[in-house]
């Protein structure tokens, strides 16, 4: 089994670092077999190679059983035309790979729970799954741009679009994800006042009738979701969104659990090819190169990776224990109230594993 | 002067009664002069006409001087085709009215600030004022609809669409409310990824460096206003954003008071022209007909109604000094943890005022 690191922008490296580590650990005492390469992306690449994401490297992705990205993007990328952004690397790579189903769990960590702005109570055990559409909507739909009208104006446009079986295809993998927990699913859109939020009710209906009757399927609207998420967090289990609201009502909730640096994601296709992991933070480029960044989010999406990508379900629950060990110790960096830099947490989670 | 109520559906019918009593109030007792009709709208509009809004009910708001609105919508719509709901209903009297500028203030009552799913030091004090853009963007955007692709399978299709003077008339008005509050303005929208974004950050940006360079613009990627929101949403004051960013973060920033049922809109067109104003809260189905309703937020609507549209600043600031002393006193609905019912917090607003 192949692994790809994409260690990026900002923090991306740091914290990749220690999931390297981890892998090697694994092969060395736990009877893991994977390798492990390396390749530039997002604004390393742009500085390097000129583009975000090269062709070598897509294909290197879509060779391996999975990819662990860290971060991209920074202030000095910001001012690059639209392709030549790190984002725009990003979005390659999620279309190239055909990741379309993003898992990212808002997960209030026990020992954490103090550091929500929210009431403990509001959040403790708090455990909600994101299913977020990755590959299409608003994201990449045509036609889309900024054209002159001429007398100063001008013109931007993106368009918002789905079909049946772009719906369908995540929808299931909410469902079969749900099966799994409390067997509920709540669907977000703006059904009344988009009609592709109609159409994207409609088809995730129509699948929960015909295949999953014994799912407890609601449907919301976007915005009270975004209430009721403040509200009272604890009424959700899986959350199923297209690409845009996915992205904020997920954020939204990472951010609840006060456990931002913790929370890992993984972008799924169909089964059989390579998944793609990623912390849910960002590249934070005010930490970046000082060794104060937090790997427990990037540990815990090679977690992911070891689950649903390397066949290793085993390591992966061992990888998560060592973590909410590690914590339990008392093991803290900055962004968690802590003082310890990211080698140092590295070494917490080893210990813990060990 | 005259102000026209469109009750509509659900609570709203009950609580709009109360700021009608509140004008009565006004006229009889402190030298208001405002005549008062009402009509039809939204569901209630569809069982007696067949249509959300009719002809004569969108020209009788053009012709007054403001549109108190209560609320629309409800499950025995839902079924109905897109243009048949009691949504479409309030996108036509917005479009119609050409009120592109939605206030929407998130504010915390101090007396209420337990009410909040977050710690108290987190809302206590909380002032944020939101403007929305709020008739273009994806909720106006052609082509939209759903057709058929045939092969069982169907698209779904909306456009998000902003031009150069779209933006720049909304964007003047938080920085006009700006420069009457703290000074400060962040910009909500996803440039990382839109071109449509890409075009109103950049549009934004230039009106503040032509006409405001005294106002303190920042722009935010709106995934992570979401986060920020929660995290410490007392960093913000005007957040400016476009509607269908407006519409959930608006939302998720209206729960953070804890305050909901207290929380008040207003939207606004061209100077001269009549601003429609409406409670935050939606139609409340499971408790409407029933007497429980909290009217402060539609009594505080038409407190804007009276700054914004009727010329009367001083009794805007009398009927919400009434509102916070009625609150210091003690009087609560059910949705703030009392006992009351929504005549009887009336009753409570007008002895405050008196
Ligand atoms: C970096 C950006 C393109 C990306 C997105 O908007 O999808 C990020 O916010 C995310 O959620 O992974
Ligand atoms: C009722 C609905 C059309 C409306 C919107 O989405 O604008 C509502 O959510 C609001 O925010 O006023």
């Amino acid at each position: 089994k192949t692994l790809l690191l994409l260690p990026g922008d900002g923090i991306g490296p740091e914290v990749t670092a220690q999931s390297r580590r981890l892998v090697g650990w694994l092969n060395a005492n736990a009877g893991l077999d994977v390798s492990v390469c390396e390749a530039r992306f997002g604004g390393a690449a742009i500085d390097a190679d000129g583009v975000p994401l090269t062709p070598e490297t897509l294909a290197l992705a879509k060779a391996s059983d999975a990819v662990l990205m860290g971060a991209v993007g920074g202030p000095q990328w910001a001012k690059q035309s639209y392709d030549k952004r790190p984002e725009a690397g990003l979005l390659a790579l999620r279309a190239g790979m055909e990741v379309f189903a993003n898992l990212r769990p808002a997960l209030c960590f026990a020992a954490l729970a103090d550091a929500s702005s929210l009431k403990r109570e509001f959040v403790e055990g708090l455990d909600i799954m994101f299913v977020r559409e990755l590959t299409g909507g608003v994201y990449f739909g045509e036609p889309r741009g900024i054209s002159d009208l001429g007398n100063g104006e001008r013109r931007g446009v993106n368009t918002q679009v789905y079909t049946s079986s772009e719906i369908r295809r995540v929808a299931r993998v909410a469902f079969e994800l749900a099966a799994k927990r409390t067997g509920r699913v709540c669907s977000a859109e703006k059904s009344n006042v988009m009609e592709s939020g109609l159409l994207w009710r409609e088809e995730v209906q129509a699948l929960r009738d015909a295949e999953y009757p014994h799912i407890d399927l609601s449907h919301m609207l976007a915005d009270n979701t975004a209430m009721q998420l403040v509200k009272y967090p604890k009424q959700f289990d899986v959350i199923l969104t297209d690409n845009l609201f996915g992205d904020i009502l997920s954020d939204e909730a990472a951010m609840l659990t006060g456990s931002l640096g913790m929370l890992p994601s993984a972008a799924l296709g169909v089964k059989g090819m390579p998944g793609l992991y990623e912390p849910i933070h960002g590249s934070a480029p005010d930490i970046a190169g000082k060794g104060l960044a937090n790997p427990c989010a990037s540990i815990l999406s090679l977690a992911l990776a070891l689950r649903y990508s390397l066949d290793r379900g085993d390591l992966a629950d061992r990888v998560e224990k060592a973590v909410a060990t590690a914590l339990d110790r008392g093991a803290r960096t900055g962004d968690i109230g802590g003082t310890l830099g990211t080698v140092a947490m590295g070494d917490a989670v080893l210990a813990a594993l060990a």
